[in-house]
């Protein structure tokens, strides 16, 4: 059997805000697989702000793409057909398959994902995967938040914020989530329990801060950086934890500098600052997914999925994340499930 | 007896740059100290960065100071005479004596110094007390250096900055130096032992950091902050660390923001930032000076002491921490031994 394979390959490294010119459409025959080798049919590609990372001309935490490969994305997908002998013909998986409709891989770093009983496919994406794990460990194995605190999230209507926020929820803290629209904070505070939003674009950040936050902040979980970041050091508590899981203002280089005036608060409230990426931590999978699964069908926890329909519309897709057009986990719908 | 007290007194909250009417000198006749009490004649004052951070008008890591105040200052000094039944004429002391010539105190945050034998009394401040405790802490108990390890220390020819890096070196690390003048540089590398140093104001910070460091940074023990901070931050390794005791460049306000341009390696390189205060961990200071003792006593580890002469001279002391014109730890000399 042949199979066509679509793909967005890299034509230009993105510098300032993503272009159309950093993308090329190519359709291909793809070759049988070979022996040890899988065929993966793409259904859903994650997108996520750190694509926008990946398409830098410098390494970052993950190799910089080259001029022709294929777009690096997570996605999951089904096995077509398999000559593996870990895969079999129906299998559901996840991984770097790329933005693409088929990968023939030898299955390195490739997972096989669970039947989720009760669950749509998308919670692969929407409430566990790499969204669940970030969320569950940025807030819990560094944040560690205590009853009774003041946590702040940023971005918290993006598939990482809207999690990481219903976790200190959770765990018994005051929770103020910062957004950029009505909508989005009318359901973070209706839906999801949040303790009190503030639409950063209606509102002086620093004022709605200093009244939701009379006791100061105890923990910033940070997807923003720059003037958000800055805003919020110099609300910290003394000791207080800054989790740092993404900088989205930081990634479309031109225009986006910040002056730091509060970065001197790292040492007169003696502050830990710490980033991470979930790549890192995926032994601790298991822990965030058995929590996330049970506080979901406890109805604690609830998470929001935006479906694009098909891979053609992938480059225009991924500038939601960035013109805050999109609310929850956004997904490419590349084949049907 | 009658003491005749000097004093320097805050005028003005300090807004950028130091400057003379930030302080009045006054004269006071001093009371007998009364039952409880005990006088106190200082005889070293320290003078540190952190002088500048107490005289802002908002509250820091300590409240801010008020008008009329006696400035805030530590230093160390003898009993005069006591009523406290802990304390007796003669005795060593240290604690927050203040820009002034005698105290009166109930002997709250006072501290008796042991005698140690074979050292001179500025020991207590160029190689124990805040500075070997602050050094100490920052590298060891946060900064955690192992064998191998490249490590840059900033405002290297101060007082903390080269105690940290020397325990550094101690630890088996290659030790980065960066000072201001080529005096100061040979000082680090010739008698301290610094693997390399850097002239900031002749080099390029950030070639002379890659050439000196090609396996990248990882740890930085940072005194200096802004442009500085920036720099390194871009050279450092995945999950180093940043060690920040101070960021001197950030004090005087006007002039010293920085627009970050490498925040992001917080998150790409998984950087651990974190600030502290000494007066957090006086717990720690045994622990710090029974090994600083006995590395000076095996010929390990070196200090320098500049002593200014008269209380009088104290605020102009104080900008030589700014100007870059002191090397090692600066001390008022407010009356004999």
């Amino acid at each position: 059997m042949e199979f066509t394979n679509q793909k967005w390959v890299v034509a230009q490294h993105a510098q300032g805000h993503l272009h159309p010119d950093n993308y090329q459409w190519q359709e291909e025959i793809l070759p049988e697989p070979q022996k040890g080798q899988v065929l993966i049919r793409s259904i859903y590609l994650s997108l996520d702000p750190t694509n926008r990372v990946w398409m830098g001309e410098e390494d970052t935490y993950l190799p910089a793409l080259k001029i022709g490969e294929v777009m690096r994305g997570l996605a999951l997908g089904r096995v077509e057909s398999s000559q593996h002998p870990s895969f079999q013909a129906g299998d559901l998986v996840s991984g770097l398959i790329g933005w693409q409709k088929y990968l023939i891989t030898d299955g390195v770093g490739l997972s096989k994902l669970p039947l989720l009983a009760g669950f749509p496919l998308t919670a692969h994406f929407g409430l566990l995967g790499h969204i669940g794990l970030t969320a569950h460990y940025g807030m819990i194995a560094i944040g560690n938040p205590q009853p009774g605190e003041t946590v702040v999230v940023s971005a918290a209507a993006g598939a990482v914020g809207s999690l990481a926020g219903q976790i200190a929820r959770i765990k018994g803290c005051q929770v103020i989530g910062i957004a950029g629209t009505d909508e989005k904070c009318e359901w973070l505070k209706k839906e999801l329990n949040f303790t009190e939003t503030i639409n950063y674009r209606k509102e002086s950040l620093q004022t709605s801060l200093a009244e939701y936050c009379p006791n100061g902040i105890d923990l910033y979980f940070d997807n923003v950086g720059g003037q958000t970041l800055d805003t919020v050091l110099h609300q910290m508590n003394n000791f207080g934890r800054v989790v740092v899981s993404g900088m989205i203002s930081q990634y479309n280089a031109d225009g986006s500098k910040h002056i730091f005036e509060h970065l001197l608060d790292i040492v007169t409230k003696r502050l830990m600052v710490k980033g991470f990426v979930c790549l890192d931590h995926m032994y601790y999978a298991e822990t965030a997914f058995t929590d996330l699964l049970g506080w979901w069908q406890e109805g604690k926890i609830r998470y929001r999925i935006e479906v694009i329909e098909g891979l053609a519309s992938t480059p225009s897709a991924l500038l939601k994340l960035f013109n805050g057009s999109n609310t929850g986990k956004l997904l490419i719908r590349v084949s049907d499930e």
